[in-house]
């Protein structure tokens, strides 16, 4: 059984102009591995509608999920759910539930025409709980539209993670030490020979000024990452004085 | 003028696992658009020669400059310089002057089959000098392809940088408020209107459990920057009983 694949779309000039350090990429990867679905790209993107529209085309059609985030709050920049409408050619449309969930929230008096706005969700697109601020997000066929805000992200997501179908789980080990890559890369690359059922990755790192290497094995097999991590940080230990860092998570 | 456009390739298994948070977006963006390039999407993508090839192919026709960061190390899993010689159709050789670096920095003695392989570059490509750690990265036509070590890849890009032809340098002032989007969103909406050679972006945030919002304006011309930032300022203090931050970068 192999991992299913997702994408994350990650919506925001804010991102890309270097202002706002995305925390949402890492934080859905390994939310989603632990159901056995496997982050294999995400994107960055504008707050532009044909940029949406495209991206969005094309990442629902090769990923068997999709995940979004920002672009659904109540200001003019916020256009999400209308390129979202226009990618699968359906209306934007008054969402009743979504009306109530907001005038419960705000209060019938405090529900402006901009908050309003948050009840704007493409048709045929089931509501997705927000247990922060209450303005939802949705989900339409395989794409789960969420909110940028981290926190609210990560509760959105963990009301709907029942509804996904994963595959296998990626477990993972990691070693690290003061060796630099060039130093065991022939030694490694025979061990992922000898072991072709989990994925070896090298990752060099610099610390305090010193050069360093992260082997990080990754399988769905629990027997078959133990025997090449146990091989991996025999060769390490050979090579460099100690082990700086063990990941066994 | 406009500003010229760049994508950023992400190029590692290590971020999409969500095991190694990307610093390398954040830098760049704001590294890029000092020089008057900006940064109009990334691509997060696994250490895969196919998707490096088709993904290199598509951004590097749609945008006036590619970056890429990763997998231009030594061991088995560093493929990418591999795949942009499959993408441009060319051949990946070894190139004399890098050899000639590479012997240098570890010594002819110590110049190993794994290390070799960082002298082997597309055909046609021009080295970038790398200051840490010696081992070059490489431009061919519009696509530099840099080192996935944040400080490594700063170091080559300060090296490049003044072969970009960048356009107009876009400024920005942000100001915030604990104030939720929706109270202030029909008047940020018509300051919006007023203002069309500004993008307001309109960021909600929490902190300590309560929600924010961040204000922020971007232009080219500094005049009309200072006039919507001005009224924005003003509408905010009108909603919000202070100001909690101010960034005038």
């Amino acid at each position: 059984m192999q991992p299913t694949t997702a994408c994350l779309i990650v919506i925001g000039n804010e991102i890309l102009s270097g202002r706002t350090q995305d925390k949402n990429l890492a934080w859905l990867a390994k939310a989603l591995n632990e159901i056995g679905v496997k982050l294999a790209e995400a994107r960055v993107i504008p707050d532009h509608a044909q940029t949406i529209i495209d991206t969005l085309n094309h990442c629902r059609k090769n990923f068997a999920y999709v995940f979004t985030t920002g672009g659904i709050g109540p200001t003019h920049d916020d256009i999400t759910s209308l390129a979202i409408a226009a990618a699968f050619g359906v209306a934007l449309e008054r969402n009743k539930e979504a009306q109530e969930i907001l005038a419960r929230y705000y209060g019938a008096e405090n529900l402006n025409a901009a908050r309003l706005k948050m009840a704007d969700i493409p048709a045929g697109a089931g509501l997705i709980a927000n247990p922060v601020s209450a303005a939802p997000g949705f989900r339409i066929e395989n794409v789960f539209v969420l909110a940028g805000v981290p926190s609210i992200m990560q509760a959105m997501f963990d009301g709907i993670k029942g509804e996904l179908r994963g595959g296998a789980k990626t477990l993972s080990r990691a070693v690290s030490a003061y060796v630099t890559e060039g130093i065991i890369a022939e030694s490694l690359a025979a061990i992922q020979n000898r072991h072709k059922a989990v994925e070896i990755g090298s990752y060099p790192f610099m610390r305090s000024g010193r050069l360093g290497t992260s082997l990080v094995t990754r399988a769905t097999d629990a027997t078959a990452l133990a025997a090449a991590y146990e091989e991996i940080k025999t060769m390490l230990l050979a090579a460099a004085p100690e082990v700086i860092e063990e990941d066994l998570a």
